[in-house]
């Protein structure tokens, strides 16, 4: 998938949020940078492309959005809304990432980012075929520039393979569980916070035990400390 | 929902991504921010903050991690993976952020993020119940901060309102926890089950009972089993 969705950085001001939109892109798969028009001429010096240092050598410089989308067969821009009446469809983030997902299996794709003063021009909005929005907060809605970056692409990633979930190790077994049990048990009457020992206390702390839900490792911990306790606790006092 | 998951940033070196993160909590309506160990003290000046001044102003410094979760009843830690033995469950952001939006009706949730460089200590994982990661690139894993916490976040205020899960008690507060931890730690080297008492053995037990899930009537419970053998442990021997 990745590979023909290129992200164009329209006039940013900050060499760091250039940087950080390329890291983000290095993280999530994604390595066509297009840059019109910087502030900062010597962007390619940003410290903030941790990892993504030859991305960002390696993105392309353009005088106008025209010529950097020029061989894309759609043309999406990002907005944060709110003072701009709308003259093109706007999509949140997760439906319009569908839709770009499913478009790129035909052609080119360009998302594009305006400065992080003033978001896209009319100009700019006038190559879109339509707008893409990050759904935040109505009273905070203008991301910082390369956590927009990062937040697009993540959703764009997003639906490949799921990953398990990793659970290491098996359940304790019931015989773990009885032999804890009865370790309390009895651990408990020698320390004197069991005062009526027997099949009622033995069940109270069954169903505790049963609760903790221990894997089998952690069961042989448990069993081994509480033995140890016990075998303390029952030591005859030292001969004064 | 969003009130009572807090932010968490542990040691991080770059005051500009604790503005940054201020940012996108609220972009997305998250507005407890605990900050453990701050590199430079001069962070809530951070010009990133764009838009969450007042935010990272009212922020909370705290030297330890145990204090900075003292009230959340679920820790999660985030992980960029890749270079580390897992002794926690993991789960890929989706999956996480849906666990942890349920887990929010019944107490609030820590988020924990390491520092730039290093990521999460040993230490500091031992405070968490399981760990989150975002699904980067397997050639670089590793995201900003202030990226990190966006996409995070994003991912978390998607999808509106939780629906309630039946939950019949609270699970216990990172301080029943941390305390059972350290009466644990108490006991087992009165017993002599543990030769080397410290912060590494701490460590090991403050894993080991975050594991356990405990809720907090159990927790209750179990500090009370745990008191009363310390005390017995510890009682001198009747004279002969």
């Amino acid at each position: 998938m990745s590979g023909n969705l290129r992200i164009v950085l329209i006039a940013p001001r900050n060499p760091n949020n250039i940087g950080a939109a390329a890291r983000a892109m290095s993280n999530f798969g994604f390595f066509d940078l297009h840059v019109v028009n910087p502030y900062q001429v010597a962007f390619r010096e940003a410290r903030s492309a941790v990892g993504a240092a030859s991305l960002l050598a390696s993105a392309q410089e353009f005088t106008g959005v025209a010529d950097a989308v020029a061989d894309c067969s759609l043309v999406v821009g990002t907005t944060a809304l709110g003072h701009r009446a709308m003259q093109h469809p706007l999509l949140r983030l997760d439906r319009g990432a569908r839709r770009i997902r499913q478009r790129l299996l035909s052609g080119n794709i360009a998302l594009l980012f305006g400065s992080e003063k003033f978001g896209l021009s009319n100009a700019d909005l006038s190559h879109c075929h339509w707008l893409l929005h990050i759904p935040t907060r109505e009273e905070h809605l203008s991301m910082n520039l390369g956590q927009a970056v990062a937040v697009c692409l993540y959703e764009l990633a997003r639906g490949g393979k799921p990953s398990p979930v990793l659970i290491p190790r098996g359940p304790a077994t019931s015989t773990q569980c009885e032999r804890l049990t009865l370790l309390l048990h009895d651990a408990l009457h020698a320390s004197g916070y069991l005062q009526e020992p027997g099949p009622a206390a033995e069940q109270k702390l069954r169903r505790l035990v049963r609760r903790l839900r221990l894997d089998q490792q952690d069961a042989e911990l448990w069993l081994g400390m509480v033995r140890q306790i016990l075998w303390k606790m029952k030591m005859p006092p030292k001969a004064g």
